[in-house]
């Protein structure tokens, strides 16, 4: 029994982390990045010091958390940026952002609007900016993106689709996909479009403790 | 002295009832309808006991908290629906309730998605459903509505509409605004837009409980 021990204390301490991301994944879905440590404790059953020992800080977590999710995004904006037809890209990442968004209330958080420098993600969040910038540049050019789109209704649109976590299960996969659509819809270069506002600066506001600035 | 006491007695009651009313406003603007009323007494800086004999359940609370709000959208609806033009009265309600929505976290909740039963918002809020049937059926008649719009799709931009209460201060009333552009120009017919999937079943969702349903 005894040299099992060591054994049954890795798989004990694995089983453990496993609990806490676990916990911690469906914390953040159901309310956004705002949950306390303690309470990602109390759902995982285990104390605060096993957690603190796995993840010292809640961004080591958060960041753990959403490791596959945010490769998931790397990978649907690599794809867009590399379609030939830029505003097929542009769809399909669109489709594809809003169904994740749907499913996780807490990713979106997570990728667009945690404060810079919490993350390893920083980086891949400016990168990704300046992927969409270029894609939706050659989308514009191309004359199907609407010419008054900016960068900031991207991320609006982002933002907005956050909500769509909350809409009952029975409806939210339907909810997600009719979203998309009427989104690329209202993106679409259209003869008919009215004449938009200002566009919201959520782009600086969301970098600029970064100084970083995307090209639009 | 002793003869201003029960005066002074009423004007402490009517100071806790404001405090608690400010404290729940500002707290289902910030974070939803989801607080405690524990929370609510802790920031309103009464006790429990006082806050229980002002408001004997969350559900009295929350109606008295929106009162104001609730009157405004049933204004709204109503100036909208009595608009001859019924497309220029679909445009006003959405820019309207995208400002409200904007400015408060809790109100579409409250107005929208609280439990059936819970309010005497209740019957406002399916005759408010009933008068957007009307006008949106009168909209699509008159070639300005897109044909394939459901009233779903107006819960469902309500809802997304919710995440504007999240973006920073700087940028809230240009993203309402553009936000609410955006979405006017997805509903509007045109010859460029897309076929939409299925709508989501938003109303049925909302109101199954209800046993109404509003004429499509």
């Amino acid at each position: 029994m005894a040299d099992h021990l060591p054994h049954m204390l890795r798989a004990d301490a694995q089983e453990n982390r496993d609990r806490v991301l676990r916990a911690a994944r469906a914390l953040f879905a159901e309310r956004g990045l705002d949950v306390s440590m303690r309470e990602i404790a109390r759902r995982a059953e285990v104390g605060p010091a096993t957690l603190y020992r796995r993840f010292p800080t809640k961004q080591a977590l958060i960041e753990q958390a959403f490791a596959h999710e945010a490769r998931q995004c790397r990978e649907i904006v690599r794809d867009a940026w590399a379609d030939p037809d830029p505003w097929r890209g542009l769809c399909a990442m669109i489709r594809e952002v809003t169904e994740l968004n749907a499913q996780n209330q807490g990713l979106v958080d997570a990728l667009g609007t945690a404060p810079p420098g919490t993350f390893d993600f920083d980086a891949h969040r400016t990168d990704a900016l300046h992927m969409i910038a270029d894609l939706c540049r050659r989308a514009k050019q191309a004359g199907a993106l609407r010419p008054d789109f900016a960068l900031d209704d991207f991320i609006l649109v982002l933002m907005t689709g956050r909500s769509l976590s909350a809409v009952p299960p029975q409806a939210r996969s339907a909810a997600a996909r009719r979203y998309a659509a009427l989104t690329i819809d209202a993106l679409r270069a259209s003869p008919t479009a009215g004449t938009l506002p200002p566009p919201a600066p959520m782009v600086p506001a969301m970098l600029a403790a970064q100084g970083a600035e995307p090209g639009r």
